[in-house]
């Protein structure tokens, strides 16, 4: 085999290394480190190249592709949503990621990013808590006891102080599978058997269901005033999990309007309804929470600048760590300009 | 370490795989099976989710992605294009893709494409040559002789039957780099000292060359009747090769005119000037070449589909091969609701 040049090289991060590295870190330092990473690049916001994500539909799900760059660093990520899946035994959302050298275009990273996109949700989340729920919230309720709600858990104890959790999903199932991986992480857990109860005496109530379609999760009459609702379910083109009326109490917070009017809970309001973007409030140009009776609503559809942060907090991380392997995915010949003399003097008996 | 189960673990070609399995077939054959791919390709054209590709530029260079769909398939590349990279000693354009099930989301194929988009091109060209070069073409000229100069006379040999190449660039070191590396090849190899000399008894003209800026290759009286020209290097905005008033003797074929009009040798002419779609021609829709002293065009940027193509003639052929490894790169939960359990029970010692 002949040997590629370092520069033909690109780190690859496995599901196996990331697992690996998360162990190494510990995930509530990862989560508070990583929402620190979030919350710098929406410091930087205005740097950033916007675009929509690309998305590709059919009958049974999505197919995402989310690029950004910050001049410096272009990234993107793969990523599909197959409700469907489940069914079948297989994830719902599944993803990977590359970050690149803006300069060059030459990738520096290649990761799986099923458990990072799970990671840097939770970290987002907690991080938009950090500034927007009431001071010294103890209880979450978490809705939804799917994939995500353990990192939403243990990122909102990490980095927003809570400690006590109230369990509900449709399917018990699932609320007693958070309840035991929650077991050991120093949380007081409370299985509820219906969202109203789930709901009591919490300060943050995080949303986070999976059906493709209008549903209501919360309607207005459970919400009472000064919670923090942290709507993640909702992130496609008819899929919302709060009943208008909620909304129209809230002061609604979100990441990039032109995207989360289409993907978010607001596509039940009027497209002009007044949002704040979170980069805003971490910048100090706009106001979080005023008062302690108001309703803040973060509604997160997910951006690709947070992916964008989670891809360069694990390039950063995995130096000096057996967590990657060098991935031969760049062709590099003596002379760039001789593809076809490389590819000729590969010899069979070299290539292994 | 924890085995991830098969539908974890997706098949990833490296550059060295790919040289292998190039060799493997044998790169004539390669051209020509994946010519017959591509064209089967342009046949069911309209089957095609098509969206131009999604641009990201700097100063220096841009980074693309190019993705698309055939209801059954989603593929998409990654694809840089920096021309001072070779100043560096680095490639101008790198690029790896990915193959994924609509149906579910998973990916199929990971396939390093710096030298698969080197073989596409050619398979591309000599396809609609195929369709659109005078018959009985023996004599093709080759301006620019950089990375894609030999695939494309190989191609040209496999498919259109040329057996006389006439070398021209700008640098002789080039030129005669070219010459070399066809000197096995069974082509009679003529090197010449300008465009005039290149084109002497040529039926065929390939123009690829690399300058991001409008650039005249050929102007106007160098191009005598009924040969075909494959205009390839154009393909950017501002980037261009052929002399307007070539273009507006000819009779243009382009892949995508949405794209083409903003990146080929068209965007010299007006929005509305008439183009033929080459997958008209294949099925029979429109007209190629009609009459002998016609001068055919082929105005070609690179299209999402050919990639699509390659990417699925890789995936075939790689079966029963040791030319792919599988890659670690899909999370994969005994419960698809469990990735919190996942990651937790992967304990230290269990990740290498």
């Amino acid at each position: 085999m002949l040997t590629p040049s370092a520069k033909a090289l690109v780190p690859f991060v496995s599901v196996d290394h990331m697992m690996g590295l998360v162990h190494h870190i510990g995930l509530p330092r990862v989560l508070r480190e990583l929402a620190d990473c979030i919350e710098d690049d929406f410091r930087r916001w205005p740097h950033f190249d916007k675009t929509p994500r690309v998305a590709s539909h059919s009958d049974v799900g999505v197919i995402e592709l989310m690029p950004t760059s910050d001049g410096e660093l272009y990234g993107f990520k793969y990523v599909n949503g197959h409700p469907g899946n489940m069914r079948s035994g297989l994830q719902t959302v599944t993803a990977f990621g590359m970050l690149a050298r803006v300069d060059n275009g030459y990738p520096v990273l290649l990761s799986e990013m099923t458990l990072l996109t799970a990671i840097r949700t939770a970290a987002t989340s907690a991080m938009a808590a950090r500034h927007l729920a009431p001071k010294g919230a103890t209880t979450m309720a978490m809705i939804g006891n799917g994939a995500q709600s353990e990192f939403q858990c243990v990122a909102m104890q990490a980095i927003c102080g809570i400690s006590h959790i109230r369990l509900y999903d449709i399917d018990p199932v699932a609320t007693a599978k958070a309840a035991r991986n929650l077991a050991g992480s120093g949380l007081r857990i409370t299985a509820c058997s219906s969202p109203e109860e789930a709901i009591l005496g919490a300060q943050i109530i995080t949303t986070s269901t999976a059906d493709k379609q209008y549903a209501t999760i919360l309607t207005d009459n459970m919400v009472g005033a000064g919670v923090h609702i942290n709507a993640i379910g909702g992130d496609c083109p008819g899929k919302t999990e709060l009943h208008p009326d909620i909304l129209r109490r809230s002061s609604i917070f979100v990441e990039y309007p032109e995207q989360t009017r289409i993907e978010g809970e607001i596509q039940q309001l009027a497209p002009d309804h007044p949002v704040t973007e979170l980069w805003e409030v971490i910048t100090g140009k706009a106001a979080g929470r005023t008062e302690s009776r108001q309703i803040t609503l973060f509604d997160s559809v997910g951006f690709a600048i947070e992916d964008f942060s989670a891809l360069r907090y694990i390039r950063d991380r995995i130096v000096g760590t057996p967590y990657f392997k060098p991935l031969d995915l760049l062709a590099d010949p003596d002379d760039p300009r001789d593809l076809f003399g490389m590819l000729a003097r590969a010899t069979p008996s070299d290539v292994t």
